[in-house]
């Protein structure tokens, strides 16, 4: 087996900060957790908001923390820090190595979608943002780590894409759409949300949008772990 | 402008663990680094050095700290824990947007690799590990980010490939003749490199092997930001 993972991002229009944070960090007993922060509005203050939360998730995940346990902590760090006056959304998803599953840890009202081969379920289960009160829960979704399985996580933005306009993006029939295509690799359906929600928004996206697609295939390849990031510069003004 | 980055880790023949930990993170006021460390010996022991190193890093780094600073915390964390026993090599490669600069930071014996174009040099400026005493510093490069340039970074597995059967890599000649193709993207010098240490060993490496390429072009697409991760899983004993 092998699992591939495939991240795109782009900033809101005419903002040069993206108020998301993702990182992709190793878990300390095998497997890799991809963390990803939407904070709320936009700018500096979104993105210093959900670095906070990522860098606290990733700091208790490397000492071993479960996911849920560190999702809470999260919540609790920031409703401390800003007074339950700022909120911001969560995904934790992990390739867990010692239970054979890919464990999905969410505190977002975006929903997530998952699909095995090409039958798509849309997981809409109600979950808070963290920081909002005491006593947050995540969501928790657990499922095998078999091939065939596709996973497709995304912050707000792509939820909202083409609101502003009207023609708001039904996410699910573009996902069935791309996972029609023959085999499509992670990057491509990544690449074709991301593309599908800018074009909605008329090429100014009207808030950050992260997306993040898992796929678990039959190996394929070597023994190699890789990984490739694309990062744009624009030059400051 | 765009900077583009690829990994290619293998571990040592018929060892599960990689004692080679790398991450990529992004840097609070812009950019990212890549943080790689190789701990003593091979297997879960030296994993838990080169883990124990890199968090301490990524943590300092988030927290706004010079990488020069962020690799002397790391040594005298190493040197305190272990009582100056147990070494680490590590290399800091960031891009660091507010300077406009790609920053090297090294702890390592093993040299690294900077081309402009196919102008290749050897940067093998003495360097010592992490850990084995008071007072170590990093030796420290720091390189204006233009397009043409790239970089290759590695861990002594690269550098002893082929050793214990007589055919040590020339990795300035292997990197020369990849860089020779027709604009080779970071993935295809990444995996050029890895696949002939590999070869050298019999296709048994015989130390963890981890390679780091960074590109820097042109700007030649989009303004997302692409991560793409391939994780292979071997079945546990």
């Amino acid at each position: 087996m092998e699992v591939q993972i495939a991240v795109a991002k782009t900033n809101k229009y005419a903002v040069t900060e993206s108020g998301d944070t993702l990182e992709v960090v190793e878990r300390p007993n095998g497997g890799v957790s991809v963390v990803l922060a939407d904070g709320q509005t936009s700018g500096r203050g979104a993105k210093a908001v959900s670095m906070l939360v990522v860098r606290r998730v990733i700091a208790l995940l490397a000492d071993g923390v479960r996911d849920g346990a560190a999702a809470r902590a999260a919540s609790d760090t920031l409703y401390t820090e800003k007074q339950g006056k700022v909120i911001s959304t969560l995904n934790i998803i992990s390739v867990d190595l010692q239970s054979g599953t890919v464990v999905v840890t969410r505190n977002n009202p975006a929903p997530f979608f998952m699909a095995h081969n090409e039958k798509v379920d849309c997981i809409s289960t109600p979950s808070s943002e963290i920081g909002i009160s005491r006593n947050i829960r995540p969501v928790i979704s657990e499922i095998p780590l078999e091939p065939g399985l596709t996973l497709v996580v995304f912050t707000d933005g792509l939820v909202h894409a083409g609101d502003r306009v009207g023609r708001p993006m039904d996410i699910c029939t573009s996902i069935k759409a791309v996972l029609e295509d023959q085999d499509p690799s992670p990057r491509q359906v990544a690449d074709s949300l991301l593309a599908e929600a800018v074009r909605l928004d008329d090429n100014r996206p009207s808030d950050d949008i992260s997306v993040v697609v898992l796929k678990v295939l039959s190996r394929t390849g070597d023994d190699v772990r890789r990984m490739n990031v694309r990062l744009p510069i624009t030059p400051r003004s």
